[in-house]
């Protein structure tokens, strides 16, 4: 994984600031240049949150040069993307692709914002090595700033970070409940011409929610119970039908 | 696609409501209920930008149900997820499993959001078909939430194509068959103090395997005659324990 420097140039509103310095503590980033900010005042510490600290050291700088300064990449984000080949400065990779793209890069890697109204100028975009954007509703794709920010920080620790999965059961707990559900069927006197159709609905609904073992298991007491209540006790004949 | 319902329960701050408003229009989304919100004053006009209209129609109601009424599927969103199997009314699905999920639905899809502060509670969180959490840094996973809510919907029309699926069921036979379920667990005499544990383990699982019309009234089938089995025809108290 790279690292990752966060560069918001001319940004206009300290809130917006705020909001991406605390964005950032969520996504596990700390490094934020402000080129030529607006004063950062209450709103901002306001709305940073548990991501003050970051805002707190947060480099104020007058030029991009010094912003960029060992940076390894330039990733410029960008609400406006084209599919004109001519106008190739402006084609812009997706937040996912780029995520995908950048995850195995080691080195720093700028992501540039520009103004809230104007975007990023020209000569910038000329210069990124990726320009980013965020697929959005054609008719109105231009984001707040922290919000396409987060969504990009997002994806880049999306595609990284292990996702947790609960312990799904195994083949011979998922093969007993089969079982118990075959001898509930038997157990109800459920209609023999149905039967086989039924156990497969159960079989392809279970293994769709991907149950826990935990989840197995209470599954299984109530179906053993639903079994045992309808046969007065008696196991009914094992399968049967 | 399913349709989908933005519902924010007793936002604080009419700033985040507004840049919520405006994240919908980014993504395509219209529909939002506001139920016991702050004021909505200069700030949300302000912040939600081309969003304004979306604003201007939103619902406001006093009731949970009632921003509900029409509903599908309930979908909550959470900061906090838990990797505890057996608290699982707080096992989350992330933000892009769950649109992966829901992608292929038809109906309307509640997505919910609590107050800034404390959440959602308990009540409601039972209440829903998915929890849904925003994978984030462990030291603060706690994300604005307008942020939260501007990369769910990012999640949901990031997993574009559209594949042929069947129809699934849809909230008022699900209901049915939850209700169903309580009632077999009542016949079979299933410990009460685990009850709870247990229709709720059911919910989510049903929720997550989502199932077509004919699944649903096939598996309504077995439940009811294990129902009648159990009870020798004779129906249980209705929504006991």
């Amino acid at each position: 994984m790279p690292q990752f420097r966060v560069i918001l140039v001319e940004p206009l509103n300290d809130g917006n600031v705020g909001a991406i310095a605390r964005s950032m503590r969520n996504f596990g980033l700390d490094d934020l240049y402000l080129v030529r900010p607006c004063a950062i005042g209450e709103e901002a510490t306001k709305r940073a949150m548990h991501g003050i600290d970051i805002l707190k050291k947060a480099q104020t700088v007058f030029d991009e040069k010094e912003a960029l300064k060992g940076v390894d990449f330039i990733a410029a984000t960008s609400g406006v993307s084209t599919t004109n080949d001519k106008n190739f400065a402006r084609i812009a990779l997706t937040a996912r692709d780029f995520a995908e793209k950048i995850r195995n890069t080691t080195g720093t890697v700028a992501l540039v914002f520009g103004r809230e109204d104007f975007g990023l100028d020209k000569e910038l975009i000329k210069k990124c090595d990726f320009l980013v954007t965020i697929p959005a509703n054609p008719a109105y794709s231009i984001l707040n700033i922290s919000h396409a920010a987060a969504i990009l920080f997002y994806e880049l620790q999306a595609s990284g970070v292990e996702k947790w999965e609960p312990v799904s059961a195994g083949g011979i707990e998922k093969e007993k409940l089969y079982e118990y559900f075959a001898m509930l069927l038997d157990a109800i006197d459920y209609p023999k011409h149905k039967k086989e159709k039924t156990k497969v609905m159960f079989r392809r609904l279970i293994a769709r929610s991907v149950p826990t073992t935990w989840e197995f298991h209470t599954l299984m007491g109530v179906i053993d119970g639903a079994v045992k209540k309808s046969t007065g006790g008696k196991l009914p004949k094992k399968k049967r039908g």
